[in-house]
């Protein structure tokens, strides 16, 4: 496989299914967020996924390589910054999976335009998730934008999922748990109904810093809440339940 | 200390500083869910506290347990079946605290015209859970009030707590995960802000059975969500966390 690195770029092992990524400190490296949603997330054989605000294309990437897909799944990242849209292709060609993913550098909250209403079975997205203004102006453009919420605010993701989601679609995002009741409140708003909720704690004994939710539109009213997941056991080291994620043999409970 | 007795009843140890408790199976024994409420609602020298439905009477009995209450605190106890009113006030007479805890029988739905507005510092309810119609038949009538949303939905509870409490007042509530979505979603449409979640595990591999929410009347949007509380420990008995929470010792992460 062949990547095309600009400088300040590296090329990382994506450690699933020999999947490899170019990253960049400087604009965009992937967390363990990404990793969470991609696999957390429900598919069905020829579902058609949208991946909002994509960064570097790594959901697509990991999501291309889940077994309920074929490979010849529609899935596409959407990505405002032009810098990212042009790394994320060049993650798609150097993976070979341009037959898989689409890469579209775009605006989500333009994207109804674009791709038009209820057109996705699937959208998932990791979002900026802190409010635009508190410390932005300290990061470079990039990541500000990836980090903070200035060109997508959360009820702009919202709207856009609920817009783009066929009927019975799913939506799943990865965020922070401080956000939980205002996530759930934007959801039902849109009729996105909360149908599972992932606590993620960095170990067993402390708050959760991560959560997965997904919602399916027009929905019956019902969550279910999984088991905790933690991410390091008390020796710091991962937990097996983090590995197995990784070595795309996770299930959250599915 | 003398506890009225009648057919059918019987007295046992709330094991919390030498409490006791008229129960009955026929009509109304207390659960878990109740003393973890008493134990996880925040509470403030001098707070005037509503229970409502508080059958009998055991979360008024625990929270005039709570340190943080002076003996002579404005605890109310509002039980809308007049057995069950009754027992509460035996119950608060035999633990000789008729002077911090007052039964009323009456109605949630009109407490606000029996209380007044803004009467109130902190609401609890542990409310009905399941949806009236669904197994209530099989029930005696007076247990078939208490489990199955009959006399009160949960928007009927959370209006009332929005109602009577003060600004700034607290609204804590036990439930099932199931419906955190509604909760949250209800809460929020009558300006209680939730800011605390504690999600309740029979044992840490399983999914949570039991919900303690916290909200803020005219609160600002910010969840906190507490570390897992697990019931069991994998050989069956209760964990230390359950244990001092039974002894009074417990601080959910206060």
């Amino acid at each position: 496989m062949e990547f095309d690195l600009k400088p300040g770029e590296r090329l990382d092992d994506l450690q699933t299914k020999d999947l490899r990524i170019i990253q960049s400190d400087e604009v965009f490296s992937f967390s363990l967020d990404a990793v969470l949603l991609a696999h957390y997330v429900t598919l069905r054989n020829r579902d058609r996924v949208l991946d909002m605000g994509t960064g570097n294309g790594v959901i697509p990437l990991l999501l291309a390589s889940r077994s309920e897909l074929p490979r010849r799944a529609g899935i596409v990242g959407l990505e405002i910054q032009e810098r990212l849209a042009d790394m994320a292709q060049r993650n798609v060609s150097g993976n070979q999976l341009q037959e898989t993913i689409e890469i579209v550098n775009g605006d989500l909250r333009e994207a109804v335009r674009h791709f038009g209403h209820e057109s996705f079975d699937v959208v998932t997205c990791n979002p900026p998730y802190r409010p635009a203004g508190i410390g932005d102006a300290s990061l470079n453009p990039h990541v500000a934008i990836a980090k903070h919420e200035i060109t997508a605010k959360l009820e702009d993701v919202v709207t856009a999922a609920a817009k783009l989601l066929k009927y019975q679609g799913k939506f799943a995002m990865v965020h922070r748990p401080d956000r939980l009741a205002d996530i759930i409140a934007l959801m039902k708003l849109h009729k996105l109904e909360p149908k599972r909720l992932l606590l993620v704690h960095p170990r067993a004994h402390l708050r959760p810093n991560i959560l997965l939710i997904e919602a399916i539109k027009g929905g019956k009213p019902e969550l279910r809440i999984d088991p905790p997941l933690f991410v390091h056991t008390d020796d710091g080291g991962y937990t097996q339940a983090i590995l197995d994620i990784y070595a795309g043999r996770g299930e959250f409970a599915r």
